[in-house]
């Protein structure tokens, strides 16, 4: 029995000190969403495998993890058909669940599922885990939280810049410097129109994705291996390689997709959303970036990806408008946009950073030093009324030595030590010692409480 | 692709309603233990499989969500194999990884892991989803929340009066009555060696366990279908049939377990939490009830459950000691004790005896009525004082008609609707209307502030 223990590769325990400043995190975030007006929902870690499958593109379906069937999940399967049938389609054959890959997903699903209970233009917000097969490695793990906010049931820009403002804010409310970058769907889509390939929108938008990491060589040559035109891709190139201020850009895309009504389209609504921000500027930096793609082919409108401007990391947030979502569920013409803060890549820069706030009240603020049966029973009922007031109060639960005691105090970080004792039963006092400066005081449970609180 | 969506039976998902209610158990609970100084930590949703088989009894194992390996899960299997072999190992030949069953077995692995970064005594509280593919029914869920507060290290009975002060407090706050039942192991062990049956520990505290639902002539028949001598079980009898107060269950166990230096520790501890509970008395009734059992096997002092005193519903919390737990995973002679707070009953009981607390503040308390592009644009620094004020506040997204706005503010409960035209944006004012009332006022940013503060 006496394995070594472990937890599954790519996945994580989280301590007290991991835990307050993660919820640090959440708190900021949730905090915020609140204030905008957005309601929290959650959903299920269990998803039937038919809402996951074909969402994320074939890449997504492999990273589902999948529930095996309680019972004798081999059903009808032969032996045969165990031994033929691909490994992928013979997990779907013996599991009909699925944990969630996001939470987009599962709130596409929530919307048509209580389309009824809803009120529209619907605001949510969702913060849980999800979990991905993905090959574990620095800042990426197989389960892992996002923070979903978006409205779905309004097409209106006003929601995006919305979205800014939030972003801007949980950000500025993390002391993190960011850039937003933004796009538009409608201009890639337009660009597609105009060099001659407007079917190969997602093939284009994947390859684009790559380009800081890849750099643009290797862009081209993958379009070209996909089999854009030579024509095409010379088209292309001056777009990817486009430099420059918002202004400067916009100026040359609208020469570019002259011909293009939706690519026009996608120019007025950026020039919208630079309008908006130009009557009530936001603190980060707003960046007009054409190569600017995400891969999930749902988006139709306005993308956004927010990256530190101070520690090189991927990005820290993200997401978009999409048209088409509710669709896959049976609910058409609902339009939606929303954002998703990754908080544990948030967490990594905070901590690179040195930017967590120092929590002393991370825990307990007094413990009392146990001397024995008669003096607990003194003490019973000034715990009771420090832990009314709000102070988290220990009583060391064994008539362990001092030095232990003190020890314990000292390595849990406890800033304040009570003594009681016979003089101090008799007299009716409590002896408080500050563990930092070794100052003793005695005090009546009233002044203490006033110390403390 | 329009398939109708739907969940796993046995899971749920939460409206903003039922998150905010839920929400304030878990707030409740999650402060009550931090005053007591338990810390928060929180391990993954998948542990190694190995790690949860054969910690929940054989009726346990088959109740675990086994997660599919990725990739060509059939490994080495062959086709033999696949249809010989009986389902449940086969399960665990295809799964390395499962869901989590409940929360100490996730802790004993956890303080074992890291047991060098942990100083002892460790109080910690966990407050996590677990899943189990137990058949669902009316108040059983296959996945649902617990609320875990245990302290490890520690034998001192100061740790199990410490959790029914937690239990009493708790279920106080959240203006619930209940019945906290205690009972000790060591009694339960006392009592089968007094009736001669030392080995049947397990099956006789099973069964015990049954009494409550199927009463005491089914549960002697299966005891003696079991293999219980006729002798045992005439013996057995008076413990199981025993009434009256603590005071004389306690001198009736007394003569009856004289022989067993076991079962008279037991009653030595049973005394002692009741000596504490006389000098620093709960509001809940504490009783002692000797037909409690617990069926997990791995508890040995104290065991805990509390049940409501108003509604009939199963535990809504239970717990007790476990000298061995973290010897499952290699590390021995560490005792612990904890109780688990069962959210998803507590919520149900709560919602049965409508004591929700009304909550005013859920949502958006202001929605400022959208007109148009201009006023939008008057309203944007508004927007941002009252939400850094935490005014949750929203501006309607569309320039619907008014009907539907009003319409949007009165079915999400939003008590305030600011109206700006031309006139307010001219004197600099905001007018104010409350819906409940009809009454409007016309405001600057500052008094509307106050207003809503």
């Amino acid at each position: 029995m006496a394995d070594k223990p472990s937890i599954p590769k790519g996945t994580r325990d989280f301590t007290p000190l991991e835990m307050t400043r993660r919820n640090f995190i959440f708190d900021t975030i949730r905090k915020i969403f609140r204030t905008y007006g957005y309601l929290p929902i959650e959903t299920p870690a269990m998803e039937n495998l038919s809402s996951l499958m074909g969402k994320y593109g074939e890449e997504g379906d492999k990273l589902l993890f999948k529930i095996l069937n309680s019972g004798d999940f081999r059903g009808g399967l032969t032996q045969e058909e165990w031994g033929s049938i691909p490994a992928a389609r013979l997990g779907t054959m013996i599991s009909e669940k699925g944990l969630r890959y996001d939470l987009t997903v599962p709130f596409a699903r929530f919307v048509v599922q209580h389309r009824n209970e809803i009120s529209f233009p619907f605001k949510r917000y969702q913060i849980q885990p999800v979990w991905r097969a993905d090959r574990p490695q620095r800042g990426r793990y197989r389960e892992f939280y996002q923070c979903d906010v978006d409205v779905i049931g309004s097409d209106s820009l006003l929601n995006e810049f919305e979205l800014i403002r939030i972003m801007d804010q949980v950000f500025g409310a993390l002391d993190l410097k960011v850039v937003i970058r933004l796009n538009n769907r409608k201009v890639l889509a337009g660009i597609v129109e105009v060099i001659g390939e407007a079917g190969r929108m997602i093939d284009i938008a994947v390859a684009i994705d790559k380009l800081e990491k890849m750099g643009l060589e290797k862009v081209m040559q993958e379009l070209e291996e996909k089999g854009l035109k030579r024509d095409s891709l010379q088209k292309l190139g001056p777009v990817l390689e486009m430099m420059g201020d918002t202004r400067a850009k916009l100026e040359f895309l609208e020469g570019y997709l002259e011909g293009s009504p939706i690519g026009m389209e996608g120019i007025t609504e950026i020039r919208q959303l630079y309008a908006y921000l130009g009557s009530d500027p936001v603190e980060a930096e707003v960046e007009l970036d054409l190569t600017l793609a995400r891969g999930l082919n749902y988006y139709t409108g306005t993308i956004f990806e927010v990256k530190s401007a101070e520690v090189p990391m991927g990005s820290v947030c993200g997401g978009g408008r999409y048209d088409d979502l509710t669709g896959i569920f049976g609910l058409e013409g609902v339009s939606g946009v929303g954002v998703s803060f990754g908080a544990d890549r948030i967490y990594d820069v905070l901590l690179q950073l040195e930017r967590f706030p120092r929590r002393d009240h991370m825990d307990t603020r007094l413990l009392f030093v146990n001397f024995g049966q008669e003096e607990a029973r003194y003490i019973f009922p000034i715990l009771r009324q420090l832990r009314s007031a709000g102070i988290a109060t220990e009583l060391y639960p064994d008539e362990a030595k001092m030095k232990k005691q003190m020890s314990y105090a000292h390595t849990r970080g406890i800033p304040f030590v009570a003594l009681v004792g016979a003089q101090e039963m008799k007299e009716g006092l409590v002896t408080l010692k500050e563990m930092e400066t070794g100052t003793q005081e005695r005090l009546t449970t009233e002044a203490l409480i006033r110390r403390l609180s």
